[in-house]
């Protein structure tokens, strides 16, 4: 009965307590999620594919049902490799709908099957994105109530001299 | 398993053909769909209570696992009474998120254990809403592509003099 | 030859400058513009259309090209009793693009000939409807470089003791 | 000095924990906030104008330079009354710029002294409006961490059969 | 008479059934609609200028009246020396407003006799972009229904190993 | 007393009238306003660091009370460093608000005493921005009327063969 695994599509580059929020909601509604890290994506990330999904793990390692994997090429393909129709994003209140409807509407022309959940993430992360993260430890900000330990001490190994 | 009803909220005056296609996609997902028609909303109806949920019901005769039910109150009240957890809406690229985000956060402020999922309507209906299908009727105009076959008759009567 | 002709519909209540920067532009593209006062709009109009129109009428009286009519009814039939299929629109940065193609939309379920133009209202005006217009005079403000003269006129008039 | 004084309009029906997070705020920048509470709005307020200036400034009591006070009629004319220049604004991450604008802009092109200060609401309020609050006590519902003690009080009360 | 002639530019890289839609549509309301390449953008395109040019060609060729052509520098000049003041631009509803308006306002700034007309999108193309139909085709997906036929064969040629 | 300090960071590459409007806006509130330009931004600045303090500084000599700085690193320790609790940013109605909570987030979240303040830009340069001036003067075009005259001749120079 694949309508209870839902496939979490990003770059994660890292994960933060706004992505363990939505995978958290998510697991009131599916039994089962996997954080699907895209391997090429247009910029160079910041965590290589495998620290990324290490980081997923370790910080998902309490929530029963989730699971990290990376893919390349096409969504849909990834998708029916796994016998998923289900995409799950997450959804702020300054999210470009525009582009999640544009990822959302390829993958519907493609294969009709596939259908986009959007849960809200929490208001305390509205403005937090990895982004923001990335940025703050570069300078030598800190942000550990925005992120799970693993990736603070991640972010400052990676940006100590 | 609460787990696997969702209940889609709104005025459906009157339900459109973007409305059954947000409910085709949740039983994609969940097991089962109650349409919850609002009784006491600020405006008048231009169809009765009695009237929508008979459109409703008459309008998804066809899909397997949909009730449509009337409620007043709290939304938070009438989903626990229905021991649901899960609040459905639908989401167009323009959708107000901040009117979407205010509603769920109300629901969240009250009970943190509900959760919103917004499906994406489909292109076609990127622009249907009730209002424009009832401005249309009421000057004359028709739109059978948009509308339930009983709602296009119901809207029909209803402005025939 | 009917694609000169464009139909510019609204309530104009009343005409800003900002309506007349967007006639004088639709002059370099269509031969002529029919300005159409909705008559019966949900609301009650400060100026009744009898006043509007003649508002109409006297800003625009130096440009060439120009007619100011009332409609009721269906725009699209409207269109078809004038021939026209071209409906114009004035587009400000902030426009609610979500209603504007409600608008267009419907249109084009009904009657697929029929074509929206939205034309750019000058930076100056950006901030400018006649709301902002409404709400000032009606508190004793005076808004004399954002109304033509003869509107600036029967603004203080209608709000005389 | 007139530059340390801001004025706060607003309708306030009721105060809450956003508008006084956006006091607070403004008191680092401005020695005195006047909460300015609009008298004649076009919609019926819940609460009456003494009833609003008494739960501010009973929300406020603990707030050094923070005054209430009521107006009517044009902003402009009672900033000038106040020999102040400045107007404070509270702004979510969807607020409607359009509309802030627009009061904004009214006010410049009548008095071009004037200048509109935006803070930012804390992200816990991003979703919170007074008309949220409103809905959810009259259904019943109650949002104690959302508004001050006297406020919760005064909408059991005012929602009490 | 050179109010009859409209100017479409763009990367058209490649051109998408959503472009033809509004270059269709600009033929209902002007004589003739030049579809202007702009040859030096920030970015590399996949098609070169000359592949891009004969794509429009190709599938603009039972269309009368389209003309495709290169350009270089300022639309300004570009505009001058076709000597037409009419810039065609298509309208998505999720259209960054702000980056046309700044285009549009940039072309004022330096000549003030240019507007800017703006088409609506169909609701189908709503999602519709080069990009999307670049990633899609790039990671071996296929949408003949979204691009014309000359298009869909040179994409899957690009992409062919 | 720090309260009397503003800092408005950027890159202004070069600073436009746009960001002059709203300094001189800021020094109706603040005593001092220094302009902080931000060091090693992720793109290649047109003007150096040094190029562009002295236009800076050049533009704004007739306004008492500016000074202009550059900053590198996070700009909560660059505030500190000042002494400032108070960041400056202009507004336009198409503000990308989500970027600017999540900049004025940042800061708050390492730093809760900093408050961001918007000041909103004059309807005349609502589309003004450096890029659109770098655009423009890159292919031969001038805006006098949009950056101070010093600017003007920095730029003509830079784009001189």
């Amino acid at each position: 009965m694949n309508k209870k695994l839902a496939i979490y599509p990003g770059t994660f580059d890292p994960v933060t307590n706004g992505h363990i929020d939505i995978i958290a909601r998510a697991l009131d509604i599916f039994d089962e999620v996997i954080v699907a890290v895209l391997v090429n994506g247009s910029k160079t990330p910041l965590f290589s594919t495998k620290e990324r999904l290490s980081l997923i793990k370790e910080s998902t390692a309490s929530l029963k049902g989730v699971k990290a994997e990376s893919y390349d090429g096409l969504l849909v393909d990834y998708l029916k490799s796994k016998n998923c129709n289900v995409v799950l994003r997450g959804l702020r209140v300054a999210t470009d709908l525009d582009y999640e409807f544009q990822l959302a509407t390829a993958n519907n022309m493609m294969d009709t099957g596939i259908e986009t959940v959007f849960l809200m993430t929490s208001a305390n992360y509205t403005f937090l994105t990895s982004s923001v993260v990335r940025d703050a430890y570069s300078h030598g900000g800190r942000l550990p109530k925005f992120v799970p330990p693993a990736v603070h001490t991640a972010l400052v190994d990676k940006f100590k001299k």
